[in-house]
């Protein structure tokens, strides 16, 4: 007779310590800066990248505490919550138009001049200096993703002027996966690299898996409030009401939600516009919003509300992420009049939430061929007063389903070097199913290179550092360092050792594409030595017909390169 | 006691039938479109995807006859010698240049105004009208690879105009893998796209290999001599003469290559221009050319003897793929000097090989940052005759080896819409190790998106349509459809079976990401029905107020969406 164990649910049990990945990235540590803000120490993260060569490497950091060796973790608690004491400004008004309504979000407290911890903390993490980032978020250019509520995150910054930034998605549905299963996916995207994560539940114990994510999330979290809306009349969306809405979002915004799409732009008279589509209305709130306002003939209470929902916004600093609910869904439907009416209602909305203090993103396509992507962008900064852009992808073909995390990186790539300021990732199941822990860190990885190349290619300072870096490393045949230095060193190992796994294999001057003999690289630095050697390493040298010492070296049975030794 | 068999060395052994993959794609047969050309018939192939809705819709195909329905295969004899039969026309003049020199290669004849059947082939191909192609090639934007020696070929062309095309390398090397697996490789490669395909073997048996690979390729084969007579140098190139390499380029002529990778622009004034590059020289080709030529302080045999070369590789129709030696190795070299004189020189190159008839194209770079990809493109039209460009990529970034297949497709995808006609693929392991079968194939899949993604963005006129026909499939919930019509229908179908196996999920109206109740395709298709039967599907209707009809519809309990069915 088997034994009785009390039944627990595995999809609502809570997370354990075991459950989570811990521990360093491949030959790195978790560091910190310490740097003074009136008094108070603020400690910004980096991983150091230990070098072979004795040097270090230092790169942005989202991990939290999960890369620290032997984290000291309690899940149940949650990780601490430090921004509760640093020093905060009071209250100030909310904006020139709205001075009587006094406000504490970090939109009011740059337009008062005021540089807050969270703006030192971000300026020391990115490299520039407090000042710029006071001005680009007073300008509306920037956000700074920080409930009030949610005082466990390291502060971060979406906005042009900066590193793009990346998001990943999560959340459990109807048909599959446990609360445990999102924490680690929360713990796992952020060891590759995610700057906020999204939590978008639609299955049961909504609350439940939000509360356990952002207590131990170390990175903005954001939701799509209308889901769990949706939750509470059953899936009907004619039964949905403003009061039912609003309720949720004040839910979230108490729980510590950072930012929150709401598709307030989906206009009753805008949803023929896509009635002719190929692939129709495509964004789940859109089509939620959709099927309300056709129902009932009524306006969007998103969009009659708006003013009221900034005002809770505003209250706990939640920043708005305005939905595109009418983005394009395929190729075919880029850039149609659905789209651009939306975005231009849009526009309206950022107006009327930044004028009362609330911070604003702007969220973009979907499905968009590459020589319309760029205009996307500005379309938005012209509407939308340069608010941060916030797109997904976009997919730049529709025939690859199963490779989406690629189309969409292609998309994602060049609307990141056009001004978007955060990419919203795409997995290989995009269209298929649900992603797993492997799909979260490939979709992470492959956005990370997306925003890696735009940020490359809009000039950001400390781009190319990296690249240089590790290009270095390759041509002076040190592996460790090329794998440590990679976004991913694990599987760059992992490739590298399917074919010589042995360790003098790591330092050796070749590698298995071309085998010992035919090694460009070594080739390479044998021929500037030999160059350096005999005086022919410049243009000159060489005109100047330096023939007997060719010669002289020849005779001497000299070689270009030296045969490969073991090690 | 165990019995004993000869010992039969795998590495060597020649494949068999049961060694490469056969059969068709996903719920798509094999189809040939027969035209006339002058009395004779050529059949045309292309992939017809069968869909459920009694449709059917056709793609280009490379797969030759590998993805029949129980294909009679003979290795050992090789594909039929189909273009053997073909009526091909007599030597003309190479160009007006040199009118005295009588040739038979597609360039001279498209000049002298003759379509030839590869030309008539190409056309029904690709859509366009069999001048169209003449006119391309005659300009010598646009090549067509076949060598006479390689009947065996179904001919494809590679030009700006056309559809973008992807190259896939294979090859063995000292270190690893054997003939079996390159053939296989090959195979598996055109099922998958490859438009050609590249044999580098560097280590034993380069000979053998290739005459296996090329009797049984239906895509044209391109090789870089210069690997093979290094071999027979035993490794040093200060030993390679002009003399050894013309031989080997005879003897590789005569097997029926169909293009050559010649590195012919390292001269050795260039050498010094790369001594102080991040990572010097990572051309194989280029970095034995330089060891050359600063090891005897000569210049390069290849440049001293390139009109000796033009008349071999016009003999059999071959065609020059001009290396660059000296592309870019890492983000920090790209756009400098040394690829820039080498360009030039490639430029010169080009109209010494066109006026004696022979057909060029250029290879390109590499590693470039985004925004110094489009610009490599303008460089080489102007400089080089707008010969077809033939790209690495490149890689937009260096931080993610282990990934170097998205990397580069970025690269890749922004570089084709710009112009380049083919991109050679990057496949995972690249910087790593050797590609496995599983690697080929997501290389080639990677970079059937990058081309496509380049012909969506260039107006190709076919493009389009597939993605039209997949986002419709997508929309109306014909998830057979969806995977049928994908790059990869395999990995489609398995990463859908992972959340939802059964048979009925793939005619459900929703699928596991949402679940079945918000799956906005599904409560789009639901709104537009809806607006359509009380009409609302425009917004002057909408605008006109119809709000009686709203309100009937909720009293009669109307929903905007079904509950879910199990169909």
């Amino acid at each position: 007779m088997r034994s009785r164990t009390p039944s627990v649910n595995p999809k609502t049990a809570p997370p354990t310590e075991g459950q989570v990945t811990t521990g360093p990235i491949y030959r790195s540590e978790k560091i910190y800066d310490e740097i003074d803000f009136e008094g108070t120490t603020l400690r910004v993260p980096a991983r150091r990248v230990n070098l072979t060569n004795g040097d270090h490497f230092d790169v942005y950091d989202t991990s939290g505490i999960y890369t620290h060796t032997d984290p000291e973790l309690d899940l149940k608690r949650g990780l601490a919550k430090t921004r509760d004491s640093w020093p905060h400004p009071d209250a100030v008004p909310a904006s020139d138009e709205h001075p009587e309504l006094k406000v504490r979000t970090q939109l009011a407290w740059a337009r008062a001049g005021i540089i807050t911890p969270e703006m030192a903390f971000i300026a020391h993490r990115e490299g520039f200096d407090p000042e710029t980032v006071r001005e680009e978020v007073a300008a509306g250019r920037a956000v700074i993703c920080a409930n009030h509520n949610h005082p466990e995150i390291e502060p971060m910054i979406i906005g042009k002027k900066f590193a793009v930034k990346v998001n990943a998605n999560m959340g459990n549905s109807a048909v599959t996966s446990s609360i445990a299963e999102e924490v680690e996916k929360m713990v796992w995207a952020t060891r590759w690299g995610a700057d906020t994560i999204m939590d978008l539940s639609t299955g049961r114990d909504i609350h439940e898996t939000r509360e356990w994510i952002l207590r131990n999330s170390p990175v903005p979290v954001g939701t799509v409030p209308i889901y769990e809306a949706l939750e509470k009349v059953k899936g009907d969306p004619t039964k949905l009401t403003w009061e039912i809405y609003r309720d949720t979002v004040v839910e979230q915004c108490e729980q510590g939600v950072d930012y929150m799409t709401v598709h307030a732009g989906v206009l009753l008279r805008y949803v023929p516009l896509a009635a002719n589509r190929v692939t129709g209305i495509v964004s789940r709130g859109g089509s939620i919003m959709a099927a309300w306002c056709l129902n009932r003939h009524e306006e969007s209470f998103l969009y009659t509300h708006f003013v009221e929902l900034c005002d809770i916004l505003t209250k706990y600093d939640v920043t708005f992420s305005l939905g595109d609910g009418l983005r394009p869904g395929s190729i075919a439907d880029a850039n149609d009049e659905a789209q651009l009416a939306e975005l231009r209602t849009l526009g309206e909305l950022t107006r009327v939430a930044k004028e009362r203090g609330c911070q604003v993103m702007i969220e973009g396509p979907g499905h968009v061929p590459m020589h319309k992507v760029a205009i996307n962008v500005e379309w938005e900064e012209q509407w939308c007063e340069e608010a941060p852009f916030y797109t997904l992808g976009p997919l730049a073909t529709d025939i690859a389903p199963g490779y989406d995390h690629i189309t969409s990186a292609i998309g994602a790539a060049i609307i990141g070097q056009a001004g978007t300021a955060m990419l919203c990732y795409v997995t290989p199941k995009e269209h298929l199913g649900l992603p797993n822990r492997d799909d979260v860190k490939i979709g992470v990885i492959t956005y990370k290179i997306a925003a890696h190349a735009a940020d490359l290619g809009k000039g950001h300072p400390r781009a190319q550092e990296r690249d240089d870096a590790l290009s270095t490393a390759r041509f002076e045949f040190r592996w460790h360092d090329q794998f440590a230095l990679a976004l991913d060193p694990d599987t760059a190992l992992d490739f590298h050792d399917e074919t010589l796994p042995a360790e003098p294999a790591k330092t050796a001057h070749f590698c298995s594409m071309c085998g010992p003999k035919f090694c460009s690289m070594r080739i390479s630095q044998d021929v500037r030595e030999y160059a350096k050697q005999h005086g022919l390493d410049s243009v000159e040298a060489i005109e100047a017909g330096m023939q007997e010492k060719s010669r002289e070296f020849a005779e001497s049975g000299g070689r270009v390169y030296l045969p490969i030794s073991a090690t």
